[in-house]
Order: C-alpha cells, then structure tokens, then sequence
C-alpha cells in the first residue's frame, strides 16, 4: 500500500459524501474530476484546472462496465489503481473516489439516463448505448458528490456536450468546465488507450490530429466540407489507418451538421489503428 | 392576488433555490411535496407529512406535459393556482414552485430519465412514456430544491415505487417518504379527476376501493389470484364501470407478479368511469 501526502482512497459513497459534507458546511468549494483511470497527463492537466477552480480537488477512478458495448474491451481496460493514486497525490488531488461495480450499480441499478439527438450521433451511432452508460454514470457520480465544479476533457468531445446538455436539461446543481486535450510533443492525444498500439503504429498515429488540423485549416479557407472530408479519409487510410468511423465538421454546440460557417464548428473523428480505435477532434 | 400569512409563490428555479440554500446554510431541514396542483385533503395530508419530518416545508405545483399522452388530459387537466395557495398556506407550506412549461423545459430539454421494468408494466404499459415523464420531471425538481425528504402519495402508488427505486439507483440525495391514499367518506380515493365523474358516475365510484379491499381479504384468506382477479373484474364491469385496464395482485416492491404469499403484496387497480380513469390501490 502507497504511502500519500495527503490523498485519501474512499471506497464507498458514504465515506465520499461524509468528507465532501464536511467541507460544503464550511462553504469550501468543490472541484471534481471523474475518470475511468490508468491516468496520464492529460487527466493531470484536468486537475490543475479544477485546483485553480475550486478549494478542494477530488477524483474518481471507475471503469464503467455500463459503457462498454459486448465486443468492446472492458475486461482489457488498463487499470493501475497505485500508480493513479501516487499522480493524483502529486497533483494536489485530495479524495480519490474508488468504488467497485458493486457499490455503484446495486441490485442491478435499472435506471438510465439518455440524452437523446446528440447522444445518438457519431460515437453514439457506432457505439450504441454508449452516452447512455456515460450520463448515467456521470450523473451517479455528480449526484454522490455535489461538487461545485467537474472538469471534463475535450479530447472526449462529444462526451463534454452532452454532459452539458444533461446538466442543463436535469438541473444537475454543477458547471461543467471543458478542459484542452493533452497531447504528446507529435500531437497525438494522450489517451489510456494509446498502450494498445505497437511501436509502428504509434509512429502512423499523429497523422490522425495532423489530419483534422488540415482540415480545420482548409474549412477556413473555404473548402467544401464534402471534398474536403474524402480527401481527409484518404489521408488517413493512405497513412496506415484501417479505417475510418467518422471524419465531420460539426457545429461546437449540438455537434449538428455545419451550414453556417459563422458559427464556432468542431472536427471531429474516429478512426481505427490495430487493436485501438482513435478518436481526437479541433476546434475550426 | 391572495394575501398569504406566509407562503411564498416563486416561479423561477434560480429564486426557489436561493430561498432553500438559506436553510440549507442553517442545517435547517426541508421537506418537499411535488404536485400537479388542484389540490384536496389527500395533498394536505402529504404536506401536513412533511411538517412532522422537517423544519420547513415547500410544494411545487406543475402539470407536467411530458407525462401525458397525445390522447390524454393535459390541456383539460384541472387548475386553479390561487386556491392552492391558499390551502398551502393554512397547512403550513412556505414556499410554492410553480413555474411555467418554458421555466422546466427551456430549449426543448431532450434528456430523459426511464426506469425499466418497474416502469413498463401496468401504469407504464397503458401509459406508454408515462413513468419516464414523471421520473424525469422528478430528478429535476429534486435536483432543483435538493430536499432532505420528499413526500409522496400511496394512492400513485406504482409512482412512488418507480420514484424509490430512481433516487436508490442515481444516488439523488434525498430521502422518499410514501403517504397513506386520502379518502372520501365513501372510501373513493381523493383525486383532482374525480372532478370529471358525473353525479352518477360518483355514486359507482367507491365500488373500485370496496372489490380491491375484498381481493386482499379474500387472497389473505387463500383463495386464489386467477379466479379472484375474475370475480373482480365482473364486479366492477357490473357495478357500471366501461372497462378494466388491470386489476392485479403484485409484490409490494418491484410489482412482480406474486408467488411467495409471505412477501408483501399489493392489490393495484386501473379502470375506466365515463371520462376519468380511476386507479388505486390496497396493502394486502
């Protein structure tokens, strides 16, 4: 067992809200950053910008298995629960919130959230059920801790909106912050899953970001989203990639398809390498 | 516009919250009673319920659109909003939420919340959508008043075992309390669509409480669900009322279909007089 300056590991949700209401009575504010864990420094950035927010930081590790789809790879998620509690101590993480399945989903747990239109688009049409497993979940865990503050990454971008959505649409007492993808010094988002690739498919990686960048950059200038998207798909499998989900230039917001080019628009992508499956998405 | 000794009338979320958070500081309790408004004695008691269990009590007034269907009431559903307060007042509630479809739904609010099983069957099968509008509409008044107890009437009472078991599986912070059913002197469960019944419709009426109440004398004396269940119904059908939506035996809980008579269980009706369709229900 790790000996920590000053994080403490709680496993139940009592034993979570019993230190988080300590605080609360003391009007001391809250910022939370929930996780599926085998952190890197992307997750860390996470920290520091919920430190900056809030007078306490806390964390949760927890490999939901409600949203993993039957052919995906919940049984192979990587885990490092020591590791993840020596970073988190370091950050200046204070409560690492550490339940099993059991604690979270009792007696089956039946209820769901959906988040229907931006739930259902893009990851949610080639993972179904997937926001479903994540807003669940996500609301479990606002609705344990109260936090003031949760800080989400935007490397999980749709993932981000339709947290907001459903805060918004639930009155979930919390604001939701979106904190800039880490990236590693060739660009490529830093992901736990990124241990999936081999040492020559890490090397073809960084064109997925260096892709959508060009496409942003393009989209800029003027190029026409259809011609534009099937040369960066090309781009893509031309590189190694095997395949490719999505590649859209969507709306920031509601992930909507673009017809305003005023308006703040995302690209967005999904691609697979080998075992992962990427997915990464810029600003335009 | 009523004078009030006390009550107030807020009608935006942000105001209901602000008022409740002065409380909350003071570690002063709050008991909450969610309505549809039009009320009678049966609500009353509900908030004369909440007064024993906490330092303040609040109601909410709000016919919820979602949970009608395109072929039910809501357009016709009863109101009178000055009444209410009125009643609200002399029992002692403080605050009365009642805000507008826009104040609860802006901008469409897609999110929902659904509670299979326990909300798919009777209530839920005849009412397709019916449980998910009420659970969603109660997370969010719940997440907006954040109460230490809320309180709910047997006489919804499949309602108030979906209600349970969605505060139990998203960890909402609060504690749900059941009501004993109002009752007229008749024995007719008190109903704001009671008011749709003719004079004569009225006089049928109780004979929905009396068939329930013999069915769970008549099961505790042994005799058996199928047969029993088929004598309750002709009773019905032949004391005027036009159609019998269900009329079961199920577990107290989960509202299974009953095999072990040990468990608790609960005789549950839904039946049509005239305009209104009438549903209650018995403790076996």
């Amino acid at each position: 067992m790790a000996a920590y300056k000053r994080l403490r590991i709680v496993r139940t949700i009592a034993e979570f809200r019993k230190y988080l209401k300590q605080w609360r009575l003391k009007e001391e504010t809250i910022g939370f950053v929930p996780t599926m864990g085998y952190l890197h420094d992307g997750h860390l950035s996470l920290i520091r910008q919920a430190n900056e927010l809030a007078d306490h930081t806390v964390a949760s590790v927890f490999v939901n298995p409600r949203q993993f789809g039957p052919n995906e790879d919940y049984a192979v998620y990587p885990r490092n629960e020591e590791r993840d509690g020596q970073l988190l101590d370091e950050a200046g993480c204070e409560i690492l919130f550490a339940p099993s399945v059991e604690e979270m989903y009792p007696d089956g747990g039946v209820t769901k959230v959906s988040v229907p239109e931006i739930g259902d688009i893009l990851e949610g049409h080639y993972r179904p059920g997937f926001f479903t497993g994540v807003a669940t979940v996500v609301t479990k865990l606002l609705l344990q801790s109260l936090p003031d503050v949760a800080v989400f990454g935007e490397k999980d971008y749709q993932q981000l909106m339709v947290i907001k959505r459903m805060v918004k649409d639930l009155d979930i007492p919390v604001r939701i912050e979106g904190a800039p993808t880490g990236r590693e010094e060739d660009g490529l988002a830093m992901s736990s899953r990124n241990t999936y690739l081999t040492p020559e498919e890490r090397k073809i990686a960084p064109v997925l970001y260096q892709t959508i960048s060009q496409v942003g950059e393009k989209f800029r200038a003027g190029e026409r989203p259809p011609e534009l998207i099937q040369w960066a798909k090309k781009q893509l499998l031309d590189a190694g990639f095997d395949k490719v989900d999505y590649l859209e230039i969507r709306d920031a917001e509601d992930l909507a398809p673009v017809y305003d080019a005023n308006r703040p628009a995302r690209v967005l992508v999904a691609a697979w390498l080998g075992k992962p499956r990427l997915i990464d998405n810029v600003a335009v």
